[in-house]
């Protein structure tokens, strides 16, 4: 199948809104993606025709809607590639899954003076649940720095992995520059186990587990054009073994008496709770959208998006951008002298153009840039190369207001 | 305004429906209710039109969802009577919040040997997080059990706190009898803190928070005609003062560095990463159609529900019911010499009636009564006194079969 931006654009009703009086130019799919009608219906017709709760009813709606919400688990399989479907996790997002991790393997398996080496440009997400475990059991994070350009190269990962390193955890793709990380170098480098956040590289590009290698890799579905609190962790059946689990309630449970809980196996162990059903019945949807398109078509659109915004942004001296690693994705972070970012922020919204300013949740790296805030222009699969263009005549306009 | 259940039934889309030739009788609300169309219209409308991540974007998308979905905690405070909006803490639903009381209040501050009393009738959301602290820190839960007919006097409960006592948990209305706890009288009886799990209670009578005096109370969105992934626990200022933070991810802190996180003010430090946002848009629109309805109509339509199944179910005198609290809600659990649980609600689900059998995710409960499974009809505000009479109709088909 062929890639047509103009067709998918159609496919997204909020595209075709008006911001403050012009066409709403979104640009801050870094944060949270838009939604085609696709998942839209997909949630309409489980509300208006097919919803129950899951797994515990016998009765036709309730094995209809354990039906629709058990097939995504197989829709994120094949979208990954995972070497099995029962290693999929249906978490609420990515910060569920990270936290997940945290409390259900590491907590009780790290010891004092135990070390997990993370990257200067981990997104909080992949930071906070860590720091945890620092604060409350003596866990030594060791931190590894991009290099100026945003890069963050496999070998550097791997030089700060020492006897006590029980765990590294990385970002896939950077949230703030769009660097891509070489997490399968990484993970072919070393025994230790490996924590990818790909958050923003499942977005972007094809990813395949049975090549990478890792242990632990984590989606969020409001960034796959999914519904909120969509989401969903792979973890490797034998780290799985390893957990103990994180939420109690029920579904998670063998049996229950006054004296002892027993509990289900692997996934149901890790999913308390009635879960996201519809939600994640929405994220199939999103899943199935992206893999029509193919998501070999979708990364090379972008791929244009960036070489084209790339080149437009670097013809402006008056402008810093943050990184600019060699296969980065399409996400560009820039402060311009003079201008808060907040101020760049506002002046494009006031021509339709949503960009995310602040510290994109990842404020060691903004300290390694040596900024306190940065405006942040990050592009999906229904943006285009005229969308590159409005970007940059309103930070023309921001140049003139402010320098 | 007056409440007319065939209006009602109007708003409801999946009602019109037939299940195996027969129109639906949704009788598993108590496992999760049906979403009126002002549910599903305000999850549209978010989709195709107000979308964006909230709190960190200046743009007007991420402003406008910012506002609808901030909203909403001032409509649950409202719709708890809470004291203050700012009390609300937003979660995935009951089972979430639990474990953040679990994880956030108790795990830090309870010491072996300190106890935590619990209902026999809980369900297991409010068992296996308490569960936790006693495998892993020695905590001790202490049981009280309903009295025969299910109720469960508050001086029982009282009678069970000591001075190693750290916190009393139990539900507010149970979802396999249906009784209602004076959760007020206990609160008011002791100086340990009280968590109440509203998740039947706040579906099925008003709650005013004010006058209560617990210090936790908890709800689920999807099982009040909410979405997906909805819900919200309100926890008394004092006792967030106590708490450390459960989830780690963005939003939620203040500071990241290196060396060192902070942490946010409350309620933002107990709401790790992009929430639910649509989702709590689509609480607070479920919210608001059972507010204008009348919370206090609804009651008084499901009393009349529950005399009326009670009066029929106590004619069977082959059938046996579980617990019959005086003023019980309309949920009743029944077993069936000869029949199977399961088998009840496979004959019911051919006549399109939905009934749930199993365990309720209440072990303990279906042990105090020496039942494996039961089979459970639980009303909701939509349902007639036609469908509790099809109900019957329905037994007598399943006795007939099997006796």
């Amino acid at each position: 199948m062929s890639f047509d931006v103009e067709q998918v654009r159609k496919d997204f009703p909020i595209l075709s809104r008006q911001v403050n009086g012009r066409p709403l130019v979104y640009l801050d799919n870094g944060a949270s993606a838009q939604k085609p009608r696709q998942v839209i219906e997909a949630i309409t017709r489980a509300y208006e025709g097919e919803y129950a709760n899951v797994h515990r009813g016998l009765h036709f709606l309730s094995n209809l809607a354990t039906d629709n919400y058990e097939r995504v688990r197989a829709i994120i399989a094949r979208f990954l590639n995972a070497p099995r479907e029962d290693e999929v996790i249906f978490t609420s997002g990515a910060t569920e899954a990270i936290n997940l991790v945290s409390y259900g393997w590491a907590a009780p398996n790290l010891r004092p003076g135990d070390e997990i080496v993370l990257s200067v440009m981990e997104h909080h997400a992949n930071i906070v649940p860590w720091n945890f475990l620092r604060e409350r059991q003596g866990v030594v994070l060791k931190w590894v720095a991009p290099e100026p350009d945003g890069s963050l190269p496999p070998e550097k990962v791997l030089a700060a992995v020492g006897p006590k390193t029980r765990l590294i955890a990385v970002t896939h793709m950077s949230n703030v520059t769009g660097t891509v990380v070489d997490i399968g170098a990484i993970a072919r480098g070393t025994h230790v186990p490996v924590l990818a956040d790909g958050s923003q590289a499942s977005v972007h590009m094809p990813v395949d587990l049975k090549t990478l290698g890792v242990d632990f890799y984590c989606i969020t579905g409001h960034k796959l054009y999914g519904p909120s609190g969509s989401g969903a962790i792979w973890i490797r059946a034998d780290r799985q073994a390893e957990m103990r689990p994180f939420m109690g309630g029920g579904d998670m449970i063998r049996t229950v008496t006054l004296d002892e809980v027993t509990y289900a196996d692997p996934p149901l162990k890790f999913e308390a709770g009635t879960p996201g059903i519809v939600n994640q019945i929405g994220l199939g949807a999103a899943l199935e959208y992206m893999m029509d398109l193919g998501m070999e078509n979708i990364a090379a659109h972008e791929r244009s998006l960036r070489d084209h915004a790339r080149d437009r942004l670097r013809s402006l001296n008056w402008l810093q951008v943050q990184g600019d690693a060699p296969d980065k994705g399409a996400i560009f972070s820039m402060t311009m002298q003079g201008a808060h970012a907040h101020d760049i922020s506002t002046i494009l919204d006031k021509r339709g153009i949503a960009v995310r300013a602040g510290t994109h949740c990842a404020m060691p790296l903004m300290d390694f840039y040596g900024v306190t805030a940065s405006a942040r222009a990050s592009f999906g699969m229904y943006n285009t190369h005229a969308e590159v263009d409005a970007l940059i005549d309103g930070l023309g306009f921001c140049r003139e207001l402010f320098a």
